[in-house]
């Protein structure tokens, strides 16, 4: 849909100058279209490449875990993260961050034992939210909680393919697959209906938060839950998730995943 | 640059229509110049395009401690590298993550006790080696031993400016600060003298690999070396490093600031 909507808005600036050259011609010349070659305000595409780099920047930041925690996308990145989100450049980051994960599954020895876990973090990391953030700037809008609540309780939001193909190979390879949520336990229905409808099941256990978790931030909760896995005798040999507080903590993986999210924060 | 060769792609596709318009054109008005329109190859500039893509995916990948221990960078992102190191997007990286850990150290209330502790890795974190690498392909050469030593041993690596400050702020603040490097001890003399000249002082303690730690990879040696603070009563409230294997393992910071380094990996 994005590309379409692109190549709309590329011909449509393809056409304008020639609309606007009509006017301008004169009348003995009116037969042949005169190629306009003054085209676009250039400052603005100085100005743009400046903006890409430093938006590329904050993406950066954000990524490697260097920021403080925040609440909204900067204000000039707006555009710069719509055009990341539903251009070639999640997809790609999707894509090479599933692929190394396999690479890793395929590489470890499993003991066989029935031990051997790799863990999964549920929002933008099995499933997206993208058709939601679409209608929600794409994180420019401070968090709604009961606008997003009602999203969930549709229990339609698509898998991200990369991340169903990782979540079948290492259930093929043996791996014990528990998915770790930030989602509440009042969201267990909804949450399986979807993860089946997307296309993902076998999972081993389905950990939500509830009610004594809700005071805890999701690095607390998340690792107090890894911490159970290893008194249980799971080794956490791989962990998939789009914020550092799905990996970081305590009874922190062999290997970690961290896939791509530039539009929202988790403490 | 990009933006230029996207305003080329976008010229040239504008003027496609017209060059095809031509065919059907009268012979009659053959007296007015023709446009001529095929000026750049199309595919290159497509190519550098989806090149661009490929390569920041790949940065992410690298930056966000996604890929398997590497030992040179792609030879198709040797151009992206060598334009990120030498352009703007480096330092503005560089920049960035100086000035959030600078907002973090200013938030902390120190206990002044003098147990609060800052770790600051060396190289490529306080010091720079840019010069280095710039003679080495900027990551495309497989790590040379002896020569980086060469290098290493004429103390002449300039300081990282943004590095430089916050490490001064850092100390005004009244953090102990220790450098936690992968330098031997037999280099010690030469990191002290480079150090100075690049105007770095008042640090607590250097601490370099003796001969015991030289099987050890880099996350164990540092990890050891942080439990041992711990051990001696320091909170290690901030640490500062290009490598997740100076900020991962135990003792862990409070915060950690991952500076950019898409040019070598160390485990």
């Amino acid at each position: 849909m994005s590309l379409s909507l692109f190549r709309l808005f590329f011909l449509l600036l393809c056409f304008l100058p020639l609309a606007f050259s009509e006017d301008s011609a004169p009348s003995s010349d009116a037969s042949l279209p005169r190629p306009l070659i003054i085209e676009y305000p250039q400052p603005s595409k100085a100005v743009d490449e400046e903006l890409r780099l430093r938006c590329t920047s904050w993406r950066f930041a954000a990524e490697t875990n260097n920021l403080s925690p925040w609440k909204t996308i900067p204000q000039e990145c707006a555009e710069y993260v719509k055009v990341y989100m539903t251009g070639e450049g999640y997809s790609l980051d999707l894509q090479r961050v599933s692929e190394e994960a396999g690479f890793y599954a395929k590489s470890v020895e499993l003991s066989g034992d029935g031990k051997d876990a790799w863990i999964f973090d549920i929002d933008e990391t099995l499933l997206s939210n993208l058709p939601y953030y679409a209608n929600h700037l794409f994180g420019l809008e401070v968090f709604d909680h009961p606008e997003f609540d009602k999203w969930v309780e549709r229990a339609s939001a698509p898998a991200i393919p990369p991340s169903l193909r990782l979540y079948e190979q290492v259930l093929q390879l043996g791996f014990k697959v528990f998915l770790l949520t930030g989602r509440t336990e009042k969201h267990r229905g909804v949450t399986v209906e979807n993860l089946i409808n997307a296309g993902f099941q076998n999972w081993d256990k389905l950990i939500l938060r509830s009610s004594e978790d809700y005071v805890k931030l999701a690095t607390e909760y998340k690792s107090e839950k890894r911490d159970e896995m290893v008194k249980e005798g799971y080794r956490i040999l791989g962990n998939s998730g789009d914020q550092w507080s799905d990996l970081l903590g305590s009874a922190m993986s062999a290997r970690s995943f961290k896939l791509p999210n530039p539009m929202y924060y988790i403490s």
